[in-house]
């Protein structure tokens, strides 16, 4: 099957999904990562992997937090970094989308990191680049957050070592999040055998239990023994519909206090893609508690950006 | 007479305009883009030429497009970049512009790069700025835009040689653009032979004739047997005004389409400053046809801009 | 007395206001800012201190003119260099405050420049951060900004010597003004032994004298044979309230023109924290006159805010 994300050597050429990707080419990208941590530890921020390249963060949707992570992966990689935010650019002048792409390339970019609210425009982009050129994708619409994904992985393995024994819960607005996409197509690629979604019906996609997943609606059954708590953000703008009676109701059925966390294993970890919603999705008891591993998540999401920039820089045509 | 943009030994002090400078110092910027050109195609984008230099955008009217042309060419040479949305900054507090130029001086600057809605505003810095800071023109009001007429001269003469014997046709609105008129200099005091303008009465200066072109209305007419068709970019404000009926009107009388483009030489190339309004002033089959050379006119730009700016930071004083 | 900006060694490890450091560590900073203006002659602008430093720049209030020479101070230091607006930030997305900084933090900055329009901001992060990472108010509420205070001092040094024998005054709004507050405890850590504040009775603190100051409200009183005059920058929206009548009469009173700057010793020299008000608080005679060294400030602003932010990287913890 044609993977446009992998070259004709079965190489990363791009990182537009986790899904489509085998677990080889995800462990070697956590891998990488790994050696980017301990370089930091080691105080050896600086590298020059990326020295002369010109690396475009284009975010057609705004995202200070993501964009940053990627910016600060790509100075320690020693790329020329150009951040644009695209609305006010010049497809605000009525150019395409792959005018400007075409644009930037004959301008020089070497990498393209996309943040959209369209599901697939980072594939779309991927389509129509010159052979050399990568793309990561940062998030688009309700579909993939590849890298967030993969640092969720990371962060996984660094504290439980191996995924063939562990029970992962995520928790919150499945229907609405790239995030849980992403996350659950990366621990069943890496052999998790027992992925739980908690949520509400009307936060639940309808074919959810078709990505491998068990599905629970009450959270002291869903945690029962979880070896990792996911936490989801809650957008406020759900909170207004048909769909959510109101952040105080949701806190009571399904955000994560200690009295639920206690129902997970002991040394269960918790984790949360950030921004948080004190006392919405989390109680802030659990997220400054001694479990939640939420500021190493930070810490290893650059290092794992890191690595797939510096992978897809070294892939040969 | 006195020329602001040299310097006593007739050396490129401050590039504002395509007017004043003698053929020869417009050939060695085009021969030291060539080089970076070579250079680039070598792989070696990197150069120090600018390195611990300040350069300041100070983009006064807004312009993604060339402000980040300007600022990869920049990195390329290794300066420290500054870029400056001025109307949000200390100008909006009431202090003058010539206050903020001289602030950014003694903050240390050594290059501005200047965009601004007002005719003369480059001219105005480079009078007051201290011996060694160099100003850059990117665009004033309907003045000129010489980086851009720069990047049209490299990209003819790297695909038709030399000037003496060709016929170059400009299309569209020569009224209201700052770079028809830089184009035109450019091509007339490097010996062009034949510089046409295109475009309605409504859509043309009283005195272009004055300039050394040939006017016509008729579009195919002015197209026939030219070497060289550079259209220009339809402001969409324009379109409301008296000036013009609609854009649909304005491509069938101005547009260029396959049909009209082959009434020119064999071999014609085509040009657009982008960005392009697809179905206005030219098709997409003529945008994306073989005889386009858009999306090179970008690459060369960049290369145009490091020549321009690496040679007025060599420029003694 | 617990003073959070020192280390248990007595060293800098924030800066937070100029109340609180004794007064060798001050002209230590001084010091160390004249090796930078030194270097700076030489034309050695690049230094490596901060190399593979995160510095972030966090503008809660917009100011581009402090922002800008604190970016470019960092950039001579070879900082990798990050500044958020944070209005448009995750804290809109109601993160609060310290979860952004420990955010920060886990994405590993090393430094924090912090300006907010709350009093005490620095100091509440200053609090939270880990040991290791700095903080530098660049501006918080009417309470501080040390850095202006520092340069001011840097000049005076560089232009009358020794503080001992000098008379200061500060003319016009001291009420709102952080400028004048951290330039008032400047002035007398550093032994001047005359200080003098300028105002109407509605533009001064209530316990101004409490600061050490003589009060004056007849401006040529007050300018009378001192050796520096600093004027202060009158903020346009004090101007609908009830505290002044009109931008004129206060020109009229307390702007700084010829006839009232030859009250003062010859040679006194002129100060002002910009950006100024051109007749309102001080004539552009006055502004760009001899005794005017307003310019020379924003140079020294550059080397002052190296030198503070190359201490705070070299402090152990």
């Amino acid at each position: 099957m044609y993977n446009p994300q992998l070259n004709r050597h079965g190489e990363l050429a791009h990182l537009l999904s986790i899904e489509g990707l085998p677990p080889h080419l995800l462990r070697k990208l956590l891998d990488r990562a790994a050696d980017y941590v301990a370089a930091g530890e080691r105080d050896e921020k600086k590298h020059t992997t990326l020295a002369g390249r010109a690396v475009f963060n284009l975010f057609f949707e705004n995202s200070t937090r993501t964009r940053t992570t990627f910016e600060i992966a790509q100075k320690r990689l020693s790329a020329d970094v150009f951040s644009l935010n695209i609305s006010a650019s010049s497809t605000a002048k009525g150019e395409t989308l792959l005018d400007t792409i075409h644009n930037l390339e004959a301008m020089g970019a070497d990498m393209f990191v996309v943040r959209h609210a369209e599901s697939g425009a980072p594939f779309l982009i991927a389509k129509h680049v010159r052979p050399g050129v990568a793309v990561v994708n940062a998030g688009d619409g309700r579909h993939a957050h590849p890298t967030q994904a993969l640092l969720d992985m990371y962060t996984i393995r660094h504290y439980k070592g191996d995924f063939h024994n562990l029970t992962v819960a995520i928790v919150g607005d499945i229907l609405h999040s790239r995030v849980a996409r992403s996350q659950i197509h990366a621990l069943t690629t890496l052999g998790c055998p027992q992925v739980r979604v908690i949520a509400p019906k009307t936060l639940l996609p309808r074919d959810v239990q078709q990505l491998g997943v068990q599905v629970y609606h009450d959270m002291r059954e869903g945690l029962k023994d979880v070896d990792v708590v996911i936490m989801l953000r809650l957008q406020n703008e759900r909170m207004n519909g048909a769909l959510l009676p109101s952040a105080n109701e949701f806190f009571k059925y399904y955000g994560l206090t200690e009295a639920k966390l206690a129902l997970a294993k002991p040394g269960a970890i918790v984790m949360h893609p950030g921004p948080m919603n004190r006392g919405v999705e989390i109680a802030s008891a659990v997220a400054d508690g001694e479990q939640s591993v939420i500021l190493p998540q930070v810490t290893f999401g650059i290092a794992v950006r890191m690595a797939v920039m510096a992978t897809l820089a070294e892939t040969k045509q």
